[in-house]
């Protein structure tokens, strides 16, 4: 039976969603699938299980960086055995660090992949705009400069559909193809703080924390905002701002 | 020159607000008061400070326990320089730890005190009500059980008034008066989160905490919400729940 469900995780205490390997092997580092699947097997493999292996290998609906949360992550994997989803979900939920979680266990079609059928990623980015600093901040980064909104959304409206984004891609990228279709980025205030969702069909290594590095290069210099689009046009990520901390980044969805 | 200030403060790291003292000495161990008078000190004593004694001395509002947070603490102090405060609380933000900041800074009349002149205290407690846990719950307590939120209503109205409230008072109250005059207490909900919100000339050492926790009594136990009229009655600290967490509780307001 092929089982998905979303994961939640604070990025902050791990290397990244994905467990790394270097020469073919494991590092021995934190990661969330790490976590998640030394769980699952604590769950299910019984007590013949070999810790060392990964007897349960889980798929994500995309690798989330050091650093960066989760509310809507979606994960798919495989088990022998039936569940009780509700018992299933609580017990993981108990074994797992504080700072991950999972919900909304389903049994999918044996065709369904989180990474290959996912259709819309929605991205937040949040950050503070304030001169003082407040106990309250947490690891949000903080602007001090006043940000114009309406210039921001602006900006952020020349990245709506079809183009190719190399220019915000960070050289990490394995995927050979720089286009990607956003549909929907928006800018909004919450008191003190800045949220920017973005929701594209998929996004490149960094792209969200660059776009948000080039609005704040707009804003701080005061550039106006068609200097996005020539970035944008440009196809060099020379041209782009900076990527700022992954802290205020969070994958809040996934579609199917 | 008396000045107040808010205070920002997550209390997690701290031993609470107040300095403590052991046989007329301070113990060594971080306190917001501490915290406060060392950035205060190293803002405006100068070179030749002795840093080995409290040379800006701080008086708060009320004291927070260890764990206990703060948006609205209302510290005053006394300064025989002339500051700008606008420069003044950006450089105190700088040199305070990240948990800690202050805001609001204005001149007061000499005959204000942070404690004495205060007349309304406000606090918030917030707890989870969920069976499942989230990464996002951070160190709020979590309870399993379902919250009928019209009975904590309930539960929390026979609390209105001038009461003595020995009930709810832990043993470390140092005034001996147990009269307390709550003017609001209420209970909402925010998606998982359950707010309990309430305002009092004063409060007794534990008291919001000891009251929040007789209302999980009542809903724990399916008892009727006349129950905390007779906990508050029996003026017997037996009586009462148990003392929750102080993750959840927040200074919001003081008003003078």
């Amino acid at each position: 039976m092929r089982y998905a469900f979303q994961v939640q995780y604070i990025g902050k205490n791990y290397a990244g969603s994905q467990i790394q390997l270097e020469n073919g092997k494991e590092i021995d580092t934190p990661t969330i699938q790490g976590e998640l699947e030394k769980a699952l097997c604590k769950l299910t493999c019984g007590k013949s299980a070999n810790n060392n292996k990964r007897q349960i290998k889980t798929y994500f609906s995309g690798r989330t960086d050091k650093g960066v949360n989760s509310i809507g992550q979606v994960v798919h994997f495989e088990l022998e055995q039936m569940i009780v989803a509700s018992k299933f979900v609580y017990s993981l939920n108990e074994i797992l660090p504080d700072d991950i979680s999972v919900s909304d266990l389903r049994v999918v079609d044996t065709k369904f992949h989180a990474q290959k059928s996912a259709k819309k990623r929605i991205y937040r980015y949040e950050f503070i705009n304030r001169k003082y600093k407040n106990a309250f901040d947490g690891d949000l980064m903080r602007v001090k400069f006043d940000i114009n909104l309406e210039r921001m959304q602006k900006s952020l409206d020349y990245l709506l559909g079809e183009h190719d984004f190399s220019s915000f891609k960070s050289s990490g990228t394995l995927n050979p193809s720089k286009v990607c279709i956003i549909y929907k980025a928006e800018c909004l205030k919450s008191g003190d703080k800045v949220i920017i969702n973005i929701e594209g069909n998929r996004f490149l290594y960094n792209m969200v924390r660059t776009i948000v590095g080039t609005l704040l290069e707009i804003e701080g210099h005061n550039l106006p905002p068609e200097h996005m689009k020539e970035v944008l046009e440009a196809k060099d990520r020379r041209k782009a701002g900076q990527t700022v901390s992954p802290y205020g980044l969070t994958l809040m969805k996934v579609e199917y």
